[in-house]
């Protein structure tokens, strides 16, 4: 049988899925990538749900116009609001954040209380809330929405001796600290580069990155369904919707060290 | 002759352009104004020049619909990128933020140094090197381009007090100071309300907002034209493209009091 080339779609509203990339690409260097960054639109997590609905629409319309064998949607913000939109929309396998996240979090949780920082649009739709309570139906799930995160995070302000950072960091924390949590679960795909602060702020509390988690749900996924691996040779394509030469100039904060392919504008509405 | 009722079309990216508005309704209070904010693209500032154009021209082409007696770029992106084509494919008088401010900055400035504050977008298209030029040869135009603004204000970081609006300002202010501008324009409609912090800041600098430079040359131009409260009853109308609720919530932050007229979502693509 001959070995087709065969994609994993991976889309986010801009830059921040590039941390679900990193990580999929540690799990599977193999696997290939299209990765769309809707940057024209960019942010979603300070949208209506309307609004983010479409946009959802218009990523997948574009990534399937490629041979994919699954899709994964790297924005903790498109897979709150429109997963089940996508899946309704699309026959092949998708993949989100939200449910590997919060599967993590109700299972390593001990007292119970979880917390769960995000935009303000997947903290409005409660979709950790709903997706913990699947898990662990006992578990107190808090959840604060923190919209300067992205930014400051896009601008580089994410270093522990950061003064900016660590006073946003340290409010939007509070009622967190206060509460008690034990878990607290990085909802939004630009938060693992805070994951030093956070962690140096909370010490104690087990730290989920719905990033990390998302590529480990992605790789079970692949093996259940037999695809893991199939028409895999590592090549990874990068489509934006506005200028290439920004994303990829901020890409390499997320990505680590190289993007490993070309990146291209590409219109799509 | 029957006093046909005639607006000002005014738009911005989103909220920004309020300032604009109070500041027309402060020198102009009974003139009509229609206003659109963009608020499923806000924002434009860290967007290509191809894609703002795109953007700007159907923010015209919906308040084109209405009988406007003339059309004002109530953000400074916008209008650093946009006006020429603007102006090129709609015959009404078209004003601006960039041009009002320019102008004034290079009349008041006594050492020839003048210093702007504004968004990536703006400082690259070097509009407000070129319209200071234009009145004064010998200026010497100093640009930072300060991307954490906007949302630092949105999320009402704009106290005197706040160490986070403090520290950022005082970074991106500081090759301003050391190159001794002696004027400073607020290069940005959300920038006014920064206007307590930077002043404590840079006490002996003459701090010019373009939102009060914009009306005031709107309102010279008016009379100039003899249309200056021609079909004016003190209306105002404000459409955005994303939901209404939270522009209404975030908006009467820039308008200082009510808004004086009824908030409408509009789908314009």
């Amino acid at each position: 049988m001959e070995n087709t080339k065969r994609y994993i779609g991976v889309f986010d509203s801009g830059i921040g899925g590039l941390t679900v990339v990193k990580s999929i690409v540690e799990t599977m260097p193999d696997e290939n990538i299209l990765y769309f960054g809707d940057t024209a639109h960019v942010p979603y997590g300070t949208r209506s749900r309307e609004q983010i609905t479409e946009y959802v629409l218009n990523d997948v319309r574009f990534l399937s116009r490629f041979d994919l064998k699954a899709i994964v949607i790297a924005c903790n913000t498109a897979d709150a609001i429109a997963k089940d939109k996508v899946k309704e929309l699309y026959p092949m396998p998708v993949f989100g954040v939200v449910d590997p996240a919060s599967r993590k979090a109700a299972d390593s949780t001990k007292n119970g209380k979880i917390g769960v920082i995000a935009t303000n649009a997947t903290v409005n739709s409660r979709a950790y809330n709903k997706e913990i309570a699947k898990y662990n139906a006992d578990a107190e799930v808090l959840s604060v929405a923190c919209p300067l995160l992205v930014p400051l995070v896009e601008n580089g302000r994410f270093r522990k001796d950061d003064i900016v950072i660590n006073t946003v960091l340290h409010e939007y924390l509070a009622p967190l600290r206060e509460a008690g949590v034990d878990t607290l679960v990085l909802g939004c795909t630009h938060y693992p580069l805070l994951y030093d602060v956070i962690s140096s702020m909370m010490p104690d509390v087990n730290i989920i990155s719905s990033s990390v988690a998302a590529a480990e749900a992605l790789r079970n996924g692949l093996e259940e369904l037999g695809i893991f691996g199939e028409g895999a040779c590592g090549e990874r394509k990068y489509y934006v919707s506005d200028n290439a030469e920004y994303f990829e100039k901020t890409a390499l904060v997320f990505m680590g060290d190289n993007l490993g392919g070309s990146v291209s504008h590409v219109e799509i509405d």
